[in-house]
């Protein structure tokens, strides 16, 4: 069908709701090049002050999951499930959880981001294990998928290529941070995996995309709406991200921190949104009767070695070197560290995760444009978290980069992310609701 | 200085007001090629939709205005008047009140625009004029000025420049209809002339671009601060455009209605508007104690010839034949001509003017795209108005075209405009507010 595009700009600018085909239309003709940037972000900047609603982010995921190759998995057995995290500092749960998954013969086909800004990103962690590659073809794809019973990899230009330009417009007219907008994003990448059902982290706080926790909730109804809409079964976790995820943060640290956790040594914040998310995927494969016992499932996978043995295997799949995995001192050690000390004795009261992200990424472990190169090696190391107890002079974390200049700031920034006081902070509570297609649920620990 | 467009675009999309410093930055890469359409077209957007208030409007004039050459008339003698019209069907006064003004020795820089969607303009009409010439150099404009008291010209590629892109940028990009911006792309042009004061004809109705009153009045507003708050004395009227202006509608047959206006033969509401302008331009120039004063030396001027002896003087120094202005019938006959009659006898309840003015277009008097010929000869001819008494099988107008295939849809559209009751409608209201820095006054008949 053929429309004006000038009138449909206008509709949204003038609050009404535009049709399916309208929505197909204009995602059609940008993705063609027939619509020029320009159009596309007037029309964004109206969809983020005026909204989308629920047929319309459905409809705008439904034109940039077909502006691509969907993958057809059928020929691998099982129901295939994945999980997305919507981006924070220190997570490295992909790395820890699909093993698990996988160890139970649940197929997890993951497809993942770079690091954005203060966040990482999975291919840039997987990057720093040497040899290990991401970028491969469908056909690879699906092969490593049915011998492993899982595969990581990048987005491929054939996913929702009207996803990516459209992202990189967003990114840079302010349009960014709209819920439908950020949903619909999610959502063609994921749906065009070939998924059978989707389990969702959705991150608030100071370190996620999401600061306020109602936001996060918006989105995570949003995400859990398309995703069933497309007939796929889908939960998300609400989860706190006003501190970074374990102690270690960049890329290769990460790598070392998940190898920890499958071995059994991973930190409690990690782990309590761990085995929530890989018990949750073990029971939407069928493997479990319920969440409960997917979670029992998830601890004994790393417990008994499973789950470390298939990363190994994984690992050797993709190329990667195993021998660095298992003795961390062979590789990527940076030629610089620092440490910050507590000025005062007392407790973390708090750790702004967005901080430490910016103090990684200024030592080298993110990219303030898109073509700087990652320093696997570059980072932090936290040795206290929020209700931590030190006494003055004592290391609140170490850096490491290849890049002397950097320290400077990064230990401002850095020493800027603690406050400490004199009383113990309560508890921060890690997972806070759950989101299925019947409600959002609160979590009780 | 340098700013990041991203934060700028962001902060008018969380509706927050941008600095002055801010807006002239925009403008500037913008027009320097450095900042891209799609940047400033999802900036527009959100200033469409959040608003600019009255500091940013005045930013924005002064950016547009000095992104090309503001005239220096200072070698000019005397108070400099311009008079600037939103534009409507049938709307010919330019014509009329320039030479009445510059006739009293009160200098007119006239630079207008050309017919845009159903509305005419000016320079098309100028140049339906055999000869006539709108395009010159800046030297040659103030030397007509100086010479003629007046000068009648199309904008220069040097004049707000920026302006131009972004007047192109908004109309392809539903960012039209907003009252900032329209307040900004007219007075950085009219700033640009070097003038001393203004007057505006701000219209309203079905042939307006503004339908309602009220936007009408909140343009007018706009309008007048911005002008005051560059030093130029600001007057304008709110006046009525539900039905044409005058009998006559497209390029050369509204040549010719002003020229029997500038002879004392104008219809009533076309007479009554002009008198208003040029007597406040004749106050504005200082020519008269009072508007009133100004008003009826608008009407000697006519009426004693010195109008349209200054209006011959300027067509010959701007190249045009003077011998067709004195007898229409030498020039510009249309092929083909059609009548529309009434199907029952009664009043003219209704006279839409975007009907008309759509009708006239589609036979050729305006353009459907940029690159559209101009047909001079066509256009409509209206035997009655709004309160006007026709039998059944009476002519309401007459249709003139050198293209045969417009005249079924321009049948049908013409029909369209009237609407004929038993009932004798009140008479419209032609002029209804005055708008100066003092406020909002009412006209009283």
């Amino acid at each position: 069908m053929s429309f004006n595009t000038v009138s449909l700009i206008k509709k949204k600018r003038d609050r009404q709701s535009l049709t399916n085909e309208e929505i197909a239309y204009l995602i059609k003709e940008y993705t063609a090049d027939r619509l020029p940037d320009y159009q596309m972000s007037a029309f964004l900047m109206a969809a983020f002050l005026n909204g989308l609603d629920e047929h319309e982010a459905a409809s705008l995921t439904e034109a940039m999951l077909y502006s691509g190759t969907v993958l057809d998995l059928s020929h691998v057995d099982g129901i295939k499930v994945d999980k997305h995290s919507t981006g924070g500092v220190g997570d490295k749960l992909s790395l820890i959880l699909a093993p698990i998954v996988a160890s139970y013969g649940v197929p997890v086909p993951m497809i993942s981001g770079r690091g954005l800004g203060h966040t990482g990103g999975t291919l840039d962690k997987l990057e720093s294990i040497p040899g290990f590659k991401v970028d491969m073809t469908l056909e690879r794809y699906k092969k490593i998928l049915q011998k492993c019973g899982m595969v990581m990899a990048g987005q491929t230009e054939e996913v929702a290529p009207a996803d990516k330009r459209l992202y990189a417009l967003r990114d840079v007219t302010a349009t960014v941070e709209s819920i439908p907008l950020i949903a619909g994003s999610i959502m063609s990448k994921k749906l065009a995996e070939g998924i059978d059902a989707l389990v969702l982290d959705v991150k608030f706080g100071a370190g996620a995309f999401m600061k306020k926790q109602e936001d996060a909730r918006k989105l995570a109804q949003s995400l859990v709406a398309i995703g069933e809409d497309f007939g796929k079964k889908t939960v998300a976790y609400l989860t706190n991200m006003t501190q970074p995820l374990g102690y270690k943060i960049g890329n290769w640290l990460e790598v070392e921190e998940s190898m920890e956790a499958l071995q059994g040594e991973g930190p409690e914040d990690v782990m309590e949104i761990t085995h929530m998310l890989s018990g949750t995927m073990i029971w939407l494969g069928g493997e479990a009767e319920t969440v409960k016992e997917g979670i029992a499932m998830s601890k004994e996978a790393v417990a008994n070695g499973q789950a470390f043995e298939k990363w190994l295997e994984l690992t050797r799949e993709q190329g990667g070197d195993t021998e660095v995995l298992k003795d961390f001192e062979k590789y990527n050690k940076a030629k610089y560290h620092f440490t910050i000390e507590a000025q005062e004795s007392g407790y973390v009261r708090r750790l702004d995760a967005y901080k430490v992200g910016i103090a990684s990424l200024e030592l080298g472990a993110g990219r303030k444009t898109k073509d700087d190169e990652i320093d696997p090696a570059a980072g932090v190391v936290l040795q206290k978290k929020v209700g931590g107890h030190l006494k003055k002079g004592e290391t609140l974390a170490t850096g490491f980069t290849n890049n002397k200049e950097s320290i400077e700031i990064a230990v401002e920034t850095l020493e800027d992310a603690f406050e400490i006081k004199q009383q113990k902070p309560s508890p921060l509570t890690m997972i806070t609701h759950r989101v299925d297609r019947k409600g959002v649920h609160p979590i009780k620990d």
